[in-house]
């Protein structure tokens, strides 16, 4: 069985990796890019490759499926390279096969504001797709084979997306408004129903999170409480379009946060800025997906579902995406 | 008499620098960048200081108006760099000041197309200027005194401008599209009656232009029709309001002109692409402007209105944005 986070932007350690390994986690996508352009990412990038170097007892690079399959077999996470934000293609479609080519398999359209692309979940909801660079920029991404990821755009983005783009598209870390509720801070990153029945008919997939902002009872949930939005998703989607995105991050200094919310576009952030925000016990680290699983299956999940949950759902649309 | 165009796109050459001071201009806003990066940019704003250092006998940086003053007054022309697109500033709210240093003046939010900013007039209606970096940005340059045009945004971008900025916007080369009709190529990037009468409330200025493809009566467009164009103009949003900005663009290669209609970000046109469209006998060059001011005090424009119209109503909003 594959296990699969499909968003940590932990800050690179050993510490995380051996996280990662005492978690079994087969594979998490990670983030080398917010508002970083072509250059900027291209030289995270090349840290990366020096870590896969560094740590290669332990990760290794995730390019195909099978990486992720021969990882798993020999005791190691596979790492798989992404964007949060479209920045580092700097409006340019030839840059997405380059990008391909250095090794990076999923991009976020937007992160959280509008760009050429489409338009993130802070902006008034006016804005969507473009169907100039927008549309095109899906084409060469189904084409070249790198994943399209919605989770930071807004509603009408998110829609366009589904229609315009060929592949499965994925939320790789979100969870549903109507379980959440609006009431906790940023409610607008999560995903409306219609959203997830809309993902669910495009063929994609959405990995639930346990990063307290968007959680269900914020800092106070439950691992039950996380085990009832998987099976309320479950109910809304079916088992297939359900997953694991957990946003966990840990290790960043104060201004990197702050460089994540107001990149160089603000002076000031239009959201409340704090440092790390405490993850729940139950999920401190990686180190907290066996008790998950476990509890999974004790609460009715049979083995066929906690596999597809675990890392089934996240291995078939990578494969169908940037090949098996 | 101030006489500006506050459009010109033609490749740079003695040829052209002649026929400006054949028309007796003053100044003339040239473009630097449609899609470049910030570093290309720089590069653009290179050459062009190294133009001014080669054609010093007849042309000179236009930084403040006073510039333009004492360019007319011994006998060359002032030239006010511009972007026709916020793309060299990278969505770094601090590179507009660094820009303004190198002498840029004038800069549209997008050219055509949507962007972290706003959208353009190929886009569909529903994307405006951008609540997150959009507003930023119109802040920042009028805090540091550059001028924001919108020729090129679409409606909703355009209206929201008025709205956000504090100092006059320009629309430095456009027509009404209720003269122009919509029967002609391109015919969204003229302005609506709406968007007119706003400019002139908010303070801003319109450069009436001479390019076939957005003109009245295409290239059937008589000078008797042009000035019936600028008529009916003041009529609706009065003398103050009213200018040139001819669009005027000469000698540059096929390749040029199918960068600007589709950058990086397409691999084909959305729109027809030809070379050079050829402007109207009686406006084959800048040395067309005489005429004009003469036929329009034939048409009845009395002394004071034609110095408005050719470069009082320009050098006032300059003022206000640049300074004088």
């Amino acid at each position: 069985m594959l296990l699969i986070d499909a968003l940590q932007f932990s800050k690179p350690s050993r510490e995380r990796f051996e996280e990662w390994r005492a978690g079994n986690l087969s594979a998490v996508h990670v983030t080398t890019a917010i508002w970083e352009n072509s250059t900027e990412t291209m030289r995270e990038i090349g840290r990366w490759h020096r870590l896969f170097e560094e740590h290669s007892d332990i990760i290794s690079p995730a390019r195909t499926v099978a990486d992720i399959e021969d990882a798993a077999a020999s005791g190691r996470t596979a790492v798989i390279l992404g964007f949060q934000n479209s920045t580092p293609f700097e409006s340019d479609l030839d840059l997405v096969g380059a990008f391909r080519e250095a090794g990076v398999r999923i991009a976020q359209l937007t992160y959280n504001t509008q760009n050429s692309a489409g338009a993130g979940c802070w902006e008034d909801d006016n804005a969507g797709l473009s169907r100039t660079y927008g549309k095109n920029l899906i084409k060469e991404m189904n084409d070249v084979g790198m994943m399209v990821d919605v989770s930071h755009c807004n509603e009408r983005t998110i829609l366009e997306t589904f229609e315009a783009s060929e592949k499965p598209v994925a939320i790789t870390h979100a969870n549903p408004i109507d379980v959440v509720g609006m009431d906790v801070e940023l409610p607008f990153r999560n995903k409306s129903t219609q959203v997830l029945k809309e993902m669910a008919v495009q063929g994609g997939v959405i990995g639930l999170s346990m990063y307290p902002r968007i959680a269900p009872k914020g800092e106070d949930c439950t691992i039950d409480d996380f085990i009832d939005m998987i099976k309320w998703t479950v109910d809304l989607v079916g088992i297939e379009h359900v997953a694991f995105g957990s946003d966990f991050y840990m290790g960043h200094a104060d201004e990197e946060i702050l460089w994540w919310r107001q990149g160089r576009w603000s002076r000031s952030s239009m959201v409340p800025v704090s440092g790390f925000v405490e993850f729940p016990e139950w999920f401190d680290s990686s180190r907290g997906y066996p008790l998950m699983l476990e509890r999974m299956a004790q609460a009715g999940f049979a083995e066929r579902e906690v596999a597809a949950i675990a890392g089934g759902n996240w291995s078939r649309i990578f494969a169908q995406n940037f090949g098996s």
